[in-house]
């Protein structure tokens, strides 16, 4: 019983328009890493979202009184604040500087997924000018399960995870976490399911693809550059399209909403 | 850029006073899993507790008012809901039959890290029979990090990571994190550091041991009877010790106390 995860190094800067699948594939090959039915493939947003045109130009944003006051309040742009608000669906919490929001999939994370872009730009081979990179912020994809199921049809393996960096309540530090999913069962229930020994797996319902997207982040966001993962040797539970969506809490059943 | 996760398969059943340093020194030998200092052993919170005798005969347990009323209310074991509250040092929220506290080390999760045995009989191997088997429960272990620290010393492998199963606030499913320690930084702060091509690394603080039980637990929860994997291939920023309370957010920057 052995996982395995490797990097695609050879991919090149992502810009909005590409043929991100050809791209992966382009790279895959050249590095000999076999792309089929067995791997699952762990995609960083950020380079869904370029690939995507999910990224906007701050000198396009007419910031609101709001975006101004907290802005000044911490010493932000308050064009980004805005792009973030524009984002959200719902202000889960606002102090001390940290702004936590539901965005319109559902996902409650900081500042609704939008990212600026100097914040990551080890991810950008040709990176411009840092002035006039700050004035561009990526956002989350349109629809990551959708864009995960182009990847996975296009590449034809077996599954594909799109992962974003979260933080979390109580513990300190940033795990990656799936936003997009296709072809496996995001979420596992396997109460009542039994294991090679003939024991009942007393279990639980588990976040696989959070943890797909956990590993997978152990080398993605580490090496800055690769932002492509294969993951081979992982028995998963298939679905015909699987979803992203499995991973978040029934607002009834969330005490911490 | 390789990492590789592998479960050591033949560990028998953990009993309390087993020296667990041992048995996975035997395991591995007979499987042919070379453990020295590149490997990062994941070790399941459930064994280590076993081996140290972290584990409560409920019999001996006199409920307290608030425990029968917050059992009969929910339909649990008020002796059990006793532990939890005798593990617990702060409730953070008792709610809708689900109790999440802050355990004395400092973690926040469901149940104060308590767990009935009979919850995951499945990591036993010679399971009672359940009526027995539903008067005991694992508590975590007194020093997480110093349980690490001794496997990592007794071992000698590069790092220990004692993993445990816990909820999360907005989203669905249990993932694996780190209670204790041994040999690797925690939380990496990658902010300021330089890629491999040079570019700076814009980075964040990473919740590396988090990542690297989660990917652990990949295995680990749904094979059920495999509570040890090898890590290999990860580069991680070693440490004189280390510590799972690097990874326990400061209270004043907790927005969700």
């Amino acid at each position: 019983m052995r996982l395995e995860i490797s990097a695609l190094t050879t991919l090149p800067e992502v810009r909005r328009g590409d043929d991100l699948a050809q791209l992966i594939r382009e790279a895959a090959s050249q590095e000999r890493e076999p792309i089929d039915g067995s791997v699952i493939l762990a995609v960083a947003q950020k380079i869904v979202s370029k690939a995507e045109g999910a990224v906007v130009d701050l000198r396009t944003i007419r910031p609101s009184a709001l975006a101004e006051s907290w802005a000044s309040a911490w010493d932000k742009d308050p064009r980004l604040i805005e792009l973030i608000l524009s984002q959200s669906k719902r202000i889960v919490k606002m102090d001390r500087g940290v702004l936590i929001a539901e965005t319109r999939h559902g996902f409650v994370c900081a500042n609704a997924g939008v990212d600026q872009s100097n914040l990551q730009a080890n991810m950008q081979a040709n990176t411009l000018a840092n002035t006039e990179d700050d004035e561009f912020a990526t956002i989350l994809p349109e629809n990551p399960d959708l864009s995960a199921q182009r990847l996975c049809a296009a590449l034809r393996c077996g599954a594909v995870i799109i992962t974003d960096t979260f933080g979390r309540p109580w513990r300190e530090g940033l795990v990656d976490i799936a936003v997009g999913v296709a072809g496996l069962e995001a979420v596992q229930d396997c109460r009542g399911s039994v294991d090679r020994s003939g024991r009942k797996l007393a279990g639980t319902i588990l976040a696989v693809a959070d943890q797909l997207a956990a590993a997978a982040g152990l080398l993605m966001v580490k090496s800055g550059g690769f932002p492509v993962m294969c993951i081979r040797g992982y028995e998963w539970r298939a679905a015909t399209t699987g979803s992203a969506r499995a991973l978040i809490r029934n607002p009834q059943d969330d005490l911490f909403r």
